[in-house]
C-alpha cells in the first residue's frame, strides 16, 4: 500500500480484510500445544488457557497479508499461534526497515492494546499464520471476570515487555559503542 | 565501588544501606501530592492510593549514594517521591556509561522485580532523593488482597514499558540510521 494512504488510513482494522477461523475455543487445542513452548503461558493452568481461549478470536493470515499496520489506531494483541510474523518500521531514509520477526507463542500488539497509542510497528505475515486475537474489551472483561487470571495475562506482559526493553536497549548501547 | 567485586555482591541489598524513612502510609500525603504530576498514578482514587501507599516503605538516598546495582538481583520496583537519580550501564568499553535520568512520579526496577532477572542497570542518587519501595511480595499480597488495584497498578507497569520500549526502539531506529 502506498505511503500516501497511510494517515487518511489510521482508524483502519487489518483485521476485517482477514480470514476469522472462528472463537478462541475452537483452537483450545492448538493452544494447549502452544503451552510449554511459550514464555506467555509458562504458570498458566489448562482451566487458566480455556477461560483465555473464551476471550478471544482466532484469525488466518496469507503470506504477505498485513495484520498490523504502523500509525493506525489498535485496540488488539495477537497471540501467534502458527507461522510467521515480520516486523517493520518506517525510518527517516528507508521506507521499510525490517526490525525482527516472530513465531508461535510470541505476542504482538500489546503496547497499543494497553496505552491506547498508534501502533509502533507494522506487521506482516511471511507464510500462512494462524494467530488469536484478545482486543482491550475483552482484556478488561477478564480484569472483572477472572482477576487471578487478569492478574496473570498482565505479569506476562510486563515480563515479556521487559525483556523486550532490555534487549533493545542492549542493542542501543552496543549499536552506540561502534559509533564512537 | 570497584567492578571486581559486583559478582561477588550479586546478592546484595544496597537498601539496607540506605535510610528508612517509615512507611509507605506516613507519606501518604505527599504520594497524593505526586498524582496529576505521575504518570503512575492517573486513574488511581485517593483511596486506591491509601491501599497501595500501606504495603510501600519509604528510603531516603543522599547524592552520590547507589540504590540499584547493575547485576544484583532485585526483588523490588521504586517510585520517586523527592529528587533525582541517574541510570548508568556498563558497556564494553566505559566503565559507566550514563543512559538517562528520572525524577518525582517515576518507577525504576519493576523489571527486576517482575521477571527476577538480574538488575539491569545502576541506579544512583544524583541528589537527595526520596523514594517508596514496594517489593515482590507486597505486589504479591496486592494482587490477592486487593486484585482491582493490582490490575491498575499492572496496567500502568505496561503501559509505562510500553512507553520506554517505543523511545528505545525509536533511539536505536535513529542511532542505526546514523550509521550507515
Amino acid at each position: 500500500m502506498a505511503d500516501d494512504n497511510l494517515s487518511a488510513a489510521a482508524d483502519h482494522n487489518n483485521l476485517a480484510e482477514l480470514e476469522r477461523v472462528g472463537a478462541g475455543t475452537a483452537i483450545a487445542g492448538e493452544i494447549f500445544g502452544l503451552v510449554g513452548k511459550s514464555q506467555f503461558f509458562a504458570e498458566f493452568s489448562q482451566e487458566d488457557i480455556a477461560d483465555l481461549a473464551a476471550y478471544m478470536d482466532v484469525y488466518r493470515a496469507q503470506p504477505g497479508q498485513m495484520i498490523i499496520r504502523e500509525g493506525d489506531a489498535g485496540d488488539f494483541m495477537m497471540l501467534i499461534v502458527d507461522g510467521e510474523v515480520d516486523i517493520l518500521k518506517k525510518s527517516f531514509r528507508v521506507a521499510q526497515q525490517h526490525m525482527t520477526s516472530a513465531g508461535p507463542g510470541m505476542t504482538l500488539g500489546e503496547m497499543s492494546m494497553i496505552d491506547g497509542e498508534p501502533r509502533f510497528a507494522t506487521c506482516i505475515a511471511s507464510q500462512l499464520t494462524v494467530f488469536a486475537v484478545l482486543t482491550r474489551d475483552s482484556m478488561a472483561k477478564i480484569i472483572l471476570d477472572h482477576p487471578s487470571l487478569g492478574s496473570k495475562i498482565l505479569i506476562k506482559m510486563v515480563t515479556m515487555l521487559s525483556l523486550r526493553l532490555r534487549q533493545t536497549s542492549a542493542r542501543l548501547l552496543r549499536v552506540m559503542e561502534e559509533n564512537r
